[in-house]
């Protein structure tokens, strides 16, 4: 069985550095260890990109929405729900029409989050600069990098208010609504973040070396900090040199996705992806890495992408520096997920013996989703759905190892006798991942409405044909409607869940 | 600024690799990444080892219940609750006592897990083999094991099956009656697995080196499989090895808990430490270590440690072959945590005003606890406990980073208003991790009753010196009580949630 095991190069030359700090020898030696991880594990997607193409096409036109506004430049899918008003660009795609597109979505479908006017970047001039605690600081242009040693894989996007609608319902939050599609799951290609920092001569986390900020341009948004890094202006945050120098963590600077050069609202020519994580570290545009000892000083770093606890509202945060805590840094995902079929007003006929129910489930760190459950009486019991569409797992993909990493949402399905449906209050859908993770009952609030993932429910209602209809939560963006509003309607305006207010999510019983 | 930038002999080294990485450039190339972990970001325990000296301690005397047993040569502590009779040794400390010594707990409070009586294993004729797989199988001894670089650090351990028995009141699980002290805290010092592999030849993973199976002594259990490794009656597993390899995994071959040699229930003379998983994965009295391309044909890797859907129960699973499903495979620990004080039966007097509630809580996978939350009013409203005893992290601790690894427990505690605990129902605890995982509100039964975390809920009782009485869940081990167990007897033996049973764990209002 010897015979069997690969001993690939790089393997052998790890094994004479492992060598050495074996050799050192002697209780209590410390070395740094050196290992090895076999990228021969990894899928080869680069070779199927090509069936994609179609999914990065560009709209043929500028939608009229747009004329006006600095933007007017950028072809944008008229079918994106626009979350804030027509300018800046923060949208998503309605739900049931990126599910259909399956794994890969269209770009143009994909979820933006701009904070401002797109800066329009040339590709020839643009330039990445390296700086900070580094021995070998440089500046890279575009040509440079793609030239650079690439690695094209699937990532799932995904902004950490998605389904933030929902939070805005108990109390408003500080943050726009959200619905369940704040996502996109496409092909990515680009230069891992490592190389770079092994270019710059940084090989290993330590003082003065312990974090890597990340930038975009200067002036692109209104707030700052004096003598933040990235500059006046620029949105920026950091991650942790452990993760930016991992392979395994699959850091890279992306400058294609689905095939193509970047979009626009992307980032083009040039974005971070950080797989597993809040979409909101995932600097788009970027122009600065700076490796420094502490965490990125950037206005935006601190003041956005944080859970708080329930009970700690925008005055008390700032007021008590809440924003400042180290506990309250969210990186990585949580487990979450979303019905997309049936859809919100969707009506099952009194005819239909059975009903295909649909959705989607991801979680953060590279964490499988192994249970996507949908139950009809309210929790008390529960039945799995069919995981009917997955990923290729980075790094493990033999072992089906834990350090197997789950970068991408999957799909589920479960087909049911649609008496069940038509006798049920509610279809409510949870999910959970490998480390036994799971979508939590109840909300709980956050200031800034992130990361909510309570089970999914929808109502059912009686429909005047004998059938019956199917109602959501919410609505992404500013349209009324869907149970949650409906509830908080009565309740005054919100719900106060964990503020004095009374009442859960669950559906009331209904006539039959 | 550069100048404050460690470029340590090893980071060099990696660099070289790296830069030749680098070099062979090119869109596309495949190499294995080769990387390095900072070593000096791990605090020194080994220092600190001497002032947990009285931790290691062995009690006096051999207990008059093991007298008749296969056991009658080992001194155990007579506090521990058996929770499977006299024989074999399953126990946990009660809480409230485990819990006074702070963040590391004595060895002779820790818990036990036997599958049957304790082998008689002698250090000096002792061996482990390690083959399978690899291109140079060997056997070592105990001293030359010790011999090797060491790292000692504390680590959490704990049963997969703490606070089963909560889970046994919905329905009977195959597992016996776990209380929330399934866990102990201390310090473990041993060799890392990753460099005996590497003196058997492994550096990393690939076709028939994908997975490490670990067993114990052959006949030690009743069942197998036919050519199982680890032979006949052994408990084995196994584990990917990515884990096994990756430094900051920090799997280690124990030989010391506290300073001292192993405890014979603790595995003497070596068992395995998987930080951040759950002890069912960590091998006692360690045998074989056998590399191979699939995962552990042992009985016991398929057969326990799992976590099969609500809905399954024993029969079914064997029907139907849900032990063989890769989806339900637990290694990872969740979120989880019990609060220790009030305990179980306490009497808060009328005339106090104030009260301290204490507990603990853990994540798996070296996620750091952010949050432990109690409510008055089950789950309306939530206050933030105030975590007062912390490990430093292994791996990144001055960064703060994502990669800084958790393996211990936390205390939290919180002082409250008497009146406010007077006029509750109950006490509920909640924690979440740095991945926003939080304990759910409803258990969820599975068939081997593992990984139960709900809400924490104790119940507040009017007592007739006019202040209140504390009722737990349930008691550890076969002692009946518990406002669970009442529920359960109440609904004639079991609740059967999820099975068809009515209610939830809420406690009813209460008369004031």
């Amino acid at each position: 069985m010897v015979g069997q095991v690969v001993v690939a190069a790089g393997a052998a030359v790890a094994g004479a550095l492992a060598g050495k700090i074996f050799g050192a020898g002697g209780k209590g030696a410390k070395g740094d260890p050196v290992f090895s991880v076999a990228a021969a594990a990894n899928y080869d997607h680069e070779s199927e990109i090509e069936k994609y193409a179609h999914l990065a096409q560009i709209y043929p036109e500028v939608d009229a929405v747009d004329v006006k506004t600095p933007d007017n430049w950028i072809k944008r899918h008229p079918h994106m729900i626009r979350l804030t008003g027509k300018h800046p660009f923060n949208v998503e795609a309605p739900l049931p029409e990126m599910f259909d597109y399956g794994f890969i979505g269209p770009v143009n479908l994909h979820i933006v989050r701009n904070h401002g006017a797109v800066p329009k970047i040339q590709w020839e001039t643009h330039k990445i600069s390296f700086g900070g605690n580094v021995p070998k600081p440089f500046d890279i242009g575009m040509d440079e990098l793609v030239a650079m040693p690439t690695e094209t894989f699937p990532v799932l996007v995904t902004c950490a208010g998605n389904r933030r609608k929902e939070q805005n319902m108990i109390k408003k939050s500080i943050g726009f609504n959200w619905g369940p599609c704040g996502i996109g799951n496409t092909m990515w290609k680009g230069v891992p973040l490592r190389l770079l920092l092994n270019r710059a001569g940084i090989f290993k986390s330590g003082p003065g070396a312990r974090f890597v900020c990340l930038a975009g341009p200067e002036g692109e948004l209104p707030k700052s900090y004096d003598g933040q890094d990235g500059g006046p202006g620029s949105y920026g945050t950091s991650i942790d040199m452990e993760t930016a120098l991992d392979p395994t963590s699959d850091v890279i600077l992306a400058f294609e996705q689905n095939g193509k050069r970047l979009q626009p609202d992307h980032g083009y020519p040039c974005r971070v992806i950080i797989p597993g994580y809040i979409g909101g570290r995932m600097i788009k545009f970027l122009c600065k890495v700076l490796v420094t000892d502490a965490e990125s000083k950037n206005f935006y770093h601190f003041n956005d992408n944080r859970v708080l606890p329930v009970g700690v509202d925008a005055e008390m945060a700032t007021a008590e520096g809440w924003w400042f805590k180290e506990e309250y840094i969210i990186n990585n995902l949580n487990i979450n997920g979303a019905i997309a079929y049936p859809q919100h007003d969707e009506v099952l006929p009194a005819n239909e013996s059975t009903y295909t129910i649909k959705g989607y489930a991801y979680s953060g760190g590279g964490r499988k989703v192994i249970r996507t459950e949908v139950s009809f009486d309210q929790g008390q019991s529960w039945t799995l759905a069919n995981i009917n569409v997955r990923e290729k797992p980075r790094w493990a993909a033999g072992s089906s190892g834990d350090k197997a990493k789950h970068w991408c949402w999957c799909h589920w399905e479960y087909t049911v006798d649609a008496a069940l449906i038509k006798g049920a209050n509610e279809i409510c859908f949870r999910a959970f991942d490998q480390s036994q993770n799971q979508m939590p009952e109840r909300p709980t609030w956050n200031v800034m409405g992130m990361l909510n993932n309570p089970w999914y429910r929808v109502r059912v209602h009686s429909h005047p044909t004998g059938g019956v209809k199917f109602e959501h939560p919410t609505i992404a963006g500013p349209t009324p409607g869907g149970w949650m509003h409906k509830m908080a309607e009565e309740a005054g305006g919100e719900l106060l869940w964990g503020w004095g207010g009374q009442g859960n999510p669950a559906a009331p019983q209904r006539a039959h």
